[in-house]
């Protein structure tokens, strides 16, 4: 079966807007990035929001949660904002039980050329094929269990809260 | 403990010489994507050879077996042209039993921009991290036992025997 | 003689802050854009100022103005924000006459991979070398006089005024 | 009156054969970098041929030349392999006499990431735009007149004979 994306935004999809020097969201290029990957995974793609998950809301988590309990894909990815991941893996770990999903995004926007967004892509794709049944963050290589993670500010890598 | 990475060469690694307009080999490129990608695995580098896996011999592949039966690390990363990737990881299969060995690549070099090394390297770093012991090979988002897996010379992409 | 380039910053130069995923300057990319070039011509790089020229004072363009006037170089670039740099440029037509001066800049950052900056440089390395003693903006391919240019705020490109 | 642009290949608009590991031509990438830069100055763009300079024959030249005779424009850029560019100069500056050619190049292929060619293009067309009459080669930031330049094996760079 295949792997559900669900895209909600964040800097993995920034973009420069050059008219007014601000960053924006117009579309996601999740599909660029796994053309760029040569990705063979069979993959579905839905795009539930395009924002900044400092701004997403309670409601916001509310429509990610339904949508990874109806769908039918067992295996899941959410590409989301870094600063608030974590609140929303634990609204899913919560409320989701027979599923994996997998969390992940980018420091650095992927149409801005230095992005680590092609990176966690491929390493989300990989730990959603072999983890167990579980809420997980995917980021800089590794992966946590929702309730053992956290976004070190000051350094903006993700790491173990023990 | 660390994750070991051998470098062996393939399009990962190939460089455009300007001077003579041919694809060579200079140094590796493992650090840079590394860095790139945020990476916080401990991994633990080593190029045992820079080659086109087209002219690997039967030396080059003892040498590797050699280096993954003596290192101390179980988890062990080989990047690796495409062409015959698969038959290293057929000469490895037969003489390592208790290691967790991912084969993985890329069809554009790195250096060339639109390559797609930065999302396999993601996903082997993942798939080392999870799978039992055994060899793979790690490709297009995917992961095959070392005996089900051909390179499809017509598209490129790497698919199962059956 | 050498060229002489004087950096004030503008989009140019605009890097992405990934801890906090504001844009800000931390130095300038012009001797990277030259390597990337491969340039040969003889240049003298000094960074004036790295400011969004929005924010471009008229103590500010008195400084550079002063710069121009005071360096022994008769061929002049500046980089500089597009927003203002007619303004700036009608400053220094008012007080230099004996100089080339070629202003130009970039609408996306030199950072963000599809940057039109080398385009720009490109452009007016060349300009400086072959234009009569006078003060024009170089941008999108093209040269004008300081006081025949506007931005476009809706497009994003330079124009004549007639 | 637009600048013609003629298409011959070289470097310039080499790509990677990701199926066999070689170089090759499918089509010119002259029209993205034009995009890349923002160019807003009117260019007609003819392929002539796309190969490699060191395959250029006397007939491959001789079409050239017929093409800068017959088109209407007097302002023409060439991109041209930067091996053999020097040739190709010599055989317009003895033909064309009423015409400003600038033939330019890349060291490295566009599509590479790391190219010269947005730098040199952006170069060219400025150069095209306020050079007298004649034929001259633009590399690495500056302008050579055709009797008076060479491609320096050894560094990959244009300089003057004397």
């Amino acid at each position: 079966m295949a792997i559900r994306i669900f895209v909600t935004g964040g800097t993995f999809d920034k973009e420069y807007n050059e008219l007014n020097g601000e960053l924006y969201f117009k579309d996601t290029h999740l599909h660029d990035l796994l053309e760029l990957g040569r990705n063979k995974v069979s993959v579905v793609i839905t795009t539930l929001m395009l924002i900044d998950s400092l701004e997403m809301t309670g409601k916001d988590r509310d429509a990610i949660l339904q949508q990874c309990i109806s769908c039918s894909e067992d295996k899941i990815i959410i590409t989301h904002g870094t600063d608030t991941m974590t609140e929303t893996a634990k609204v899913l770990a919560e409320n989701v039980k027979n599923k994996t999903i997998v969390l992940t995004g980018a420091m650095i926007p992927i149409k801005f050329g230095s992005s680590d967004g092609l990176f966690n892509l491929g390493g989300a794709l990989a730990f959603v094929q072999t983890l167990p049944h579980g809420i997980y963050v995917a980021m800089n290589g590794r992966y946590f269990n929702w309730d053992n993670v956290r976004k070190n500010k000051l350094t903006g890598r993700f790491e173990e809260l023990k």
